[in-house]
C-alpha cells in the first residue's frame, strides 16, 4: 500500500511544479473544461452514487448520512455552480504582497506562490471532490483526495470526469490524485509522507480531525471546536439582540459557527431573558441557565459546570448572567474555542473593548456569528475554517492555500 | 517537573492577554527600561558567565563552543544595541492587512494580533535571551526561554535583569519565563503543553531542531537545511559571478545561507572555471567537481553523488557543469532545500525563468545568497529563518511572530 500511495503522490508532486506558473486564464479555461466534462458525466456519476448507496444500505447508517451521500441532478448543478464561482474569484498567485529596495540596491519582492501539494482527507459528501479540486487548481496546487470509503464509487467517477476535463488543456491530469485506501488504518501511511505533501486538510467529524492531527507528520490546517458566545451588554438594542441570538443558535445548530452560550449583562437580564426565553423555547431550544436565568425563564434547566465550554452542536443553549463586560470577557477567554464571538451593544466603548480584547478568529459586534464562512466573507469558496493561529485563521479560502517567496534582484551585491 | 513547568507556562499565558493590546510606546518604554537594567546588571552577568565557563571547562568542549558561550563587555553592548534596533522597528500589532464591506453592510477587517505565547528552545549563545525577549515583547507575545544547560547561570541572570526592567512599567514580569530543565529529556514535557504555548522556535544545531520537531505537539517554526546553489548562466558577467560565488561560499561557510553547490553553463564553463578555480583554492575551498569541472580545475576532487544535496557547512563546494538552464532548475528542484538559490545572468529571459520557477524561500538574481537574513532584509532583527511553507517562510521577523483576527462590525445582520 505504501509504495502505491507514494507512487501517486510523486506523480502529483512532479506535476505540481508546472502548475505553479500557469496564467489565470489557463487555469480558468481548465476549470471550464472540468465543468463541461462534469455535465457530460452526470448520468455516470449518478449511477456510481446509486451503487454506493446500495452498498451502504446494508451498513445500517442513519438518514442524515444518506442525505450527505446521495447525489441528485440538483446537487451536481450546485457542484458546477461552485466551480463557476471559483472561476470568478481573483487568482491569488503572483500577487506581490510587499516590495522594497534596500540601501545597497537589492530589490526585494514578497510574492504569492502555491503551497505545492494539498491533501484533503474527507468524509461522505461527494461534492467535496469538485470543490477542492477547483480550489486547488485555481491556487496552483496539486491535490490528493482521500474520501470516505462509503462514497468510493461516486468520488472516483467525479474525479475521473474532472481529470478528463484537463485532457484538452496543457495541464497534466496527474495534478489530481484520487487515493483508494480501503483500510482506514492505512491513512496513517499517507500522513507520514511529508516529502510529497505540503499540507493536509481534514474535513469531517471530530474523530477524523483528531486522527489526522495526531498522526500527521505533515502540517495540518484544521478546525478544532466551535464554542461561540454571544454577549448582550447593558446598552444593547434588545430586539436586535434577540434576532441575532435566535439566528446564531437556531438557523443551523449543528455547525461550528452557531453559538453555544449566551452571556447577559445583569442590568438588562430580567427584561431580555423574559423576552427571549419564550422565543427560544418556541424554536425548541433547550435552555440551561444559571440561578439568575432560572428566575426569568422558569422553563430553563439548571446549568451544570460542564455545560460551559461545551460544543452542543444541537438545539441547546447555556445561559449566564454576568455582572460586567469584564466577567463576560473572562468567561469567553476561559471557555471559548477562539472561533467566533459576538457582542451586541450600543456602547462604542464596550464595542472597542470587546473587539480588541477577545482572542478569536472572528470577533463580531451586532451581527450573527453564522457569518463565519468563506462564502459569507466574500472569499467565493472555502476549503474549511481554521481555529489555529499559524498560517490560516478563520475561513480558509484561496489566499490561505498559498505561501510566499522572496524574489531578490541584485546587481552584483555581496555581503561584507 | 511537569507541574513546575505547567505553572510557569500558565503564568505566561495569563500575562500574555494584557500584553496583546499595549500601545507601541508602552512597549518601547519597557524595552528602554530593559536596556537600563541590563546596563546596571553588566558585572553580575559577566560574573555568572564566568561561573558557567568554569563549570564547562571540565566538560571538554571545543574552542568554538566557548567562543559562543563567553560574554564580554562588547557582547553585552551588542545585546543592548539589538534591543535598540527592535525599539526602532515598526510595531506590527494592530496593523490592518485588509478590510472590506459586504453587500449586506458587514464591515470586515483583518487585523494583526500577537500569537500569544512563544517558546524558544536554544543552545549556548546567551545573547539569544535578550534578542528573543525584545522581539517577543515588541510583537506583544509572552516568551518561554529554555536555554542550553551550559549557560544556565548566564541566561538566568540576563533574564533576571530583563524582567527587572519591567518593574517600573505596568507590564507583568510574568510575560518572561525562564525554565530550568536540567534533564534534556524533560524538554519533551514542555513540547506537549500545547494549551499554554502557541508556537515553538528551536534555535541551534540539527540535533536540537530534530528533537523539537519530532516531539512537539505545538506548531514549530524551524529551519531545516540550507542547501543553496549558484547557477552561472551563459550570459553572466563572469567577474560578478566570481565575486558572488566567493562571497556566498567563503564569507561564512558554517551558516545556512552559504552556497554548497555551483552550477555552471557549459558554454562558459572553461572560461569561468579556469578563472574561479584558483580563487576558490586560494580561499582554501575544497572543490568537488564533475568530469567537465575536473578538466578546467585539475586540483579539484571528483564529486560523488552524495555530494549533491549535501549541506557541508564548511569550505567545500560541489561543482557541476550543466547543458542548459532547465538542467540547472532540475538539479535545484531535486537537491535544493528551498532555502536560497541564485542565478547570475545578463539575460532577462533566464532571470525571469529562474526567479519564477525556483521554489525556495529566497530566489536571487545577481546577488549573494548570504543576504537571506532578517537584518539584511531590513526587518531590524530576526528570530530565525524558516524553510517551511506554512505561516513563515524565509527570515522570521516581528511580522511573522503575529497572527491575525477578523473583526466584523454589523448593525443587526443575521444569516438567512
Amino acid at each position: 500500500m505504501k509504495s502505491k500511495i507514494s507512487h501517486q503522490l510523486k506523480l502529483a508532486k512532479d506535476a505540481s511544479h508546472a502548475l505553479a506558473y500557469l496564467s489565470s486564464s489557463q487555469k480558468n479555461t481548465a476549470l471550464y473544461e472540468m465543468i463541461r466534462s462534469l455535465k457530460k458525466g452526470k448520468s455516470e456519476i449518478l449511477k456510481a452514487n446509486q451503487l454506493d448507496i446500495l452498498k451502504t444500505q446494508k451498513m445500517g447508517k442513519n438518514e442524515s448520512f444518506f442525505l450527505r451521500l446521495k447525489l441528485t441532478d440538483a446537487k451536481i448543478n450546485e457542484m458546477i455552480k461552485g466551480i463557476e464561482q471559483i472561476i470568478n474569484i481573483e487568482d491569488p498567485i503572483g500577487k506581490i504582497d510587499n516590495g522594497w529596495t534596500r540601501p545597497n540596491g537589492l530589490q526585494i519582492s514578497k510574492i504569492r506562490v502555491p503551497l505545492g501539494v494539498i491533501a484533503v482527507v474527507f468524509e461522505s459528501r461527494p461534492n467535496v471532490v469538485s470543490d477542492v479540486c477547483a480550489l486547488a487548481l485555481k491556487s496552483g496546487n496539486a491535490i490528493i483526495l482521500k474520501g470516505g470509503i462509503e462514497a468510493t464509487h461516486t468520488n472516483a467517477v467525479i474525479t475521473h470526469f474532472l481529470k478528463k476535463g484537463l485532457e484538452n488543456s496543457k495541464i497534466s491530469q496527474e495534478i489530481i490524485q484520487f487515493l483508494e485506501i480501503p483500510k482506514h488504518e492505512d491513512i496513517k501511511i499517507l500522513l507520514k509522507l511529508s516529502e510529497y505533501i505540503d499540507v493536509v486538510i481534514p474535513r469531517g467529524g471530530k474523530a477524523l480531525i483528531k486522527m489526522v492531527v495526531e498522526n500527521s507528520k505533515i502540517p495540518v490546517i484544521f478546525q478544532n471546536q466551535g464554542i461561540c458566545h454571544a454577549f448582550i451588554d447593558e446598552t444593547a438594542d434588545l430586539e436586535m439582540a434577540m434576532r441575532i441570538v435566535i439566528n446564531a443558535k437556531t438557523s443551523n445548530p449543528s455547525v461550528c459557527n452557531a453559538i453555544e452560550c449566551l452571556l447577559v449583562h445583569q442590568t438588562i437580564a430580567e427584561q431580555f431573558l423574559r423576552k427571549i426565553g419564550p422565543q427560544l423555547l418556541m424554536n425548541r431550544v433547550e435552555i440551561r441557565g444559571d440561578r439568575e436565568t432560572l428566575k426569568w425563564i422558569p422553563e430553563a434547566k439548571a446549568v451544570c459546570p460542564e455545560d460551559y465550554g461545551y460544543e452542543f452542536l444541537d438545539l441547546i443553549l447555556a445561559v449566564r448572567v454576568v455582572q460586567s463586560i469584564e466577567e463576560a470577557l473572562d468567561h469567553i477567554s476561559k471557555f471559548g474555542s477562539q472561533h467566533s464571538e459576538v457582542i451586541v451593544t450600543n456602547s462604542l466603548e464596550n464595542e472597542r473593548k470587546f473587539l480588541s480584547e477577545v482572542d478569536a478568529a472572528c470577533v463580531y459586534s451586532n451581527a450573527s456569528t453564522r457569518f463565519t464562512d468563506g462564502g459569507e466573507f466574500g472569499f467565493g469558496a472555502e476549503i474549511g475554517i481554521s481555529t489555529q493561529k499559524l498560517h490560516a485563521r478563520g475561513p480558509v479560502g484561496l489566499q490561505e492555500l498559498t505561501t510566499y517567496k522572496y524574489i531578490i534582484r541584485g546587481s552584483g551585491q555581496i555581503r561584507e
